[in-house]
C-alpha cells in the first residue's frame, strides 16, 4: 500500500509517498481501508520534529481517519467487515490502510459522508475531553475557545451550541469573525482588540468559566485575567511559545483559577476508550439528528498532495478542517462542496 | 473590652492594644468571650499591608479563636451560651470578645485545651479544603509539604498520617526534619538538597500526587518538575514571591499537571460552612480519639504581647502554633508544656 511518511523533520515538502506493506490486525484492532484521513496541527508540528511523540506510536503521520473495516483482530466483539467507521488511530492515518483499536472507533454518524466522519475524531475527542470533561462546562456557561475558525475550534462552537453553552472565540480576520457567529459563537477579532476586554465587556466583568486554548505562551496572562472565579484555563497547544513568563499568582489564588492541559495521544488507551464511549453514547446521536452542526471541511486533498494540504494548514486560511481522500470511490466526495459552501457563509 | 488592633501598616510594632466596644451578635452570629487566639503567616501579612484583604471583614487581625460562648444571635440552634466552641472568625480573633459565624464554629475536641483548639480552625481549615477537598487526595497517596513545621505544615502532616497518605515535607533545619519525622513525614532538608530532586528519588522518578505549597513563584517550575501525571500544584502562599517566570507549559500539558490555589478568606460563608461540616464529621472524631496528633504549639504569649508573637513568626524559629492566651482563667494554660514538650522531640 501506499502511504505518506516523514522523510526527515522539514518543510512540507518532507512528506513523500512510499510503499509499505499492510499490517495485520492484532488484539483488539481493526484494518480499515482508509476513505479519508483528517490533517490536524499535531501531524504538522510533528512534521517539523517540535512534537513530543509518546514511546510506541506509528510514526506515519495521521491521527484520524474513517473508512471500510477490512480485517479484524481477536478480542473485538463491537465490529464485523464492511462496516464503516471512523476513529482516533495511534499514527499512520496517511495511508491506504490504517490499524485502529476498536476502542477508539466509533460508527460514522448517519447522514455523514466518510470525509465528514475522517474529520470528527481528532477534535472531538480533544474537545470533549478537556472541555466538558476536565473542564466540567455546563449548560449555562461561557467559555472562551481561542483560534474559533480551527478544527478545534468549530468543533467546540458546534459542541457548545449543541450543550447550551455560551463560546466566546477569537479568530483574526472579519470573515473569520463571520464563520464563528454562523456556528452560533460571539466572535472577537483579536487584531483589533484585546481579547481579555473583550471577554470583560461580554460577561460584564465576570470572565469566563473556561478557556480552550491552543496558543500557550503568549496568551497564558490574558488567559488567566479573562477567568471567572473558579475559572479553568485548559491548555492545548503552544501556536504562541510553551514558556509563560510572569505568571501573576496572586491573580490564580485570588479568583481559584486552575490551570491544566493535555495532549490527546498521551492519553492512555482506556482513558481514549472512555471518551469514546461518551461520545457515542451523548455526541453521535445529536451528530446524526442535526442538533450538533455536521464538521466544518475547508478543502480536501488527495492522499499524494498532502504536503499541499500542510501547506495549506500553515497559510493560517483554512475555516474549519482540511482532509486527505484516500480513495474516492468509498469517501462520498459529492457531499463537501455543499458543507464547506454552507459552512463559509 | 481590649483588642490589638493595626495601627498603621508596619513591623510588629504597629500592632498596639486599644479598648472597643464588645459587639452584639447579628443572625447566625455567636458572641465568644475568647481564651486564645491563633496567630497566622495571613495575620503578618495583613499587618505589613501585603494582604489583599477581602470587602466586608473586620480590619483586626485574627482568623481563629476559642472560648466561651456569652451571647448568641438570631437563626441560631447548634449552640446555647456557656458552650465551649472554637472556629474560624471574619477577623478580630485578637481581642478579648469576637463574633463567630455559626457556621464557621465547632466543638472543643474532647481532650484538647481551648489553646489547643485555638490552633485548629485556620490551619485544619485550610489543609482540608485544599489537599484534602480540591485536591483530592486520598489514603495511598504521596504527596508534598512545604514548610512541613509551619502551622500548616504540621497540620498537614497530622492530617496525612490521620489519613493514610505518605507526606514528604520541606525544612531548613534539622531540628524541623526531625520533627517532621516525629509527625510521620519524610523529611527534605531544601537546604541540603533539592528537593525537586529528593522527591524523584523518594518516588522511584514517579513525582508526587499533590503538592501544598507556600512559597510560590519561587519553587512554582520545580513544583510543576516534582508532580507525578495528573499531579496537583496547590498554591497558598507567596513567601518566594508572587510572579512565577519561566513556567514550561510543555511540562504541564504533559503530565497533564492541575494548577491551582486559594485564600481561605476570600472563601463564602457557605463554602466554609461546607468545609466545617466535612471537619465535624471526618476530623474531630479522630483528634479527640488521638488517631489525628494534637496540635503542636510551639509557643503561646499574651494577648498583649502580640507583637512578640509576631516577631517569633517572622523569626522562622517556630515549630507549630504560636497562639495568643487572652484569657488565663479558661484557656487551660497547664496543657501547653507538655504538648509542646511532646511535640518537640
Amino acid at each position: 500500500m501506499t502511504e505518506i511518511a516523514i522523510t526527515r523533520p522539514g518543510d512540507a515538502d518532507v512528506l513523500q509517498p512510499r510503499v509499505v506493506d499492510v499490517s495485520t490486525p492484532g488484539p483488539g484492532e481493526l484494518l480499515v481501508r482508509v476513505a479519508a484521513a483528517g490533517v490536524n496541527r499535531p501531524d504538522v508540528m510533528q512534521r517539523e520534529g517540535k512534537y513530543p511523540m509518546p514511546p510506541g506510536v506509528n510514526p506515519t503521520p495521521g491521527l484520524e481517519i474513517a473508512g471500510e473495516i477490512v480485517a479484524i483482530g481477536s478480542e473485538v466483539a463491537a465490529y464485523a467487515t464492511g462496516d464503516r467507521a471512523c476513529g482516533l488511530t495511534e499514527g499512520g492515518g496517511y495511508a491506504e490502510y490504517c490499524l485502529l483499536p476498536a476502542t477508539q472507533a466509533l460508527p460514522v454518524p448517519d447522514g455523514l459522508s466518510l470525509i465528514e466522519a475522517a474529520a470528527l475524531p481528532e477534535t472531538y475527542f480533544t474537545v470533549w475531553a478537556n472541555l466538558f470533561d476536565t473542564g466540567g462546562v455546563k449548560r449555562g456557561d461561557t467559555v472562551l475557545i481561542h483560534g474559533g475558525t480551527s478544527g478545534i475550534g468549530t468543533t467546540a462552537l458546534a459542541l457548545c451550541r449543541a450543550f447550551g453553552v455560551t463560546a466566546l472565540a477569537t479568530a483574526g480576520s472579519d470573515d473569520k469573525c463571520r464563520a464563528i457567529e454562523s456556528l452560533g459563537g460571539i466572535a472577537i477579532n483579536y487584531r483589533e482588540t484585546d481579547f481579555s476586554e473583550a471577554v470583560s465587556t461580554h460577561t460584564n466583568g465576570q470572565g469566563v468559566d473556561a478557556i480552550l486554548d491552543v496558543v500557550g505562551a503568549k496568551y497564558f496572562s490574558r488567559n488567566l485575567a479573562a477567568l471567572a472565579r473558579d475559572g479553568r484555563l485548559i491548555v492545548i497547544g503552544f501556536m504562541g511559545g510553551t514558556t509563560a513568563e510572569q505568571v501573576d499568582l496572586i491573580s490564580l489564588v485570588l479568583k481559584r483559577a486552575h490551570v491544566t492541559g493535555s495532549t490527546m495521544r498521551a492519553r492512555s488507551r482506556s482513558e481514549k476508550a472512555a471518551i469514546a464511549t461518551a461520545l457515542r453514547d451523548q455526541v453521535w446521536p445529536l451528530l446524526a439528528s442535526g442538533d450538533c452542526t455536521r464538521p466544518i471541511i475547508h478543502k480536501t486533498f488527495p492522499l499524494a498532495d498532502a504536503a499541499a494540504a500542510h501547506r495549506e494548514m500553515e497559510s493560517g486560511r483554512h475555516i474549519g478542517k482540511i482532509v486527505l481522500e484516500v480513495n474516492a470511490e468509498v469517501a462520498g466526495t459529492s457531499d463537501v462542496a455543499s458543507v464547506h459552501h454552507g459552512a463559509g457563509q
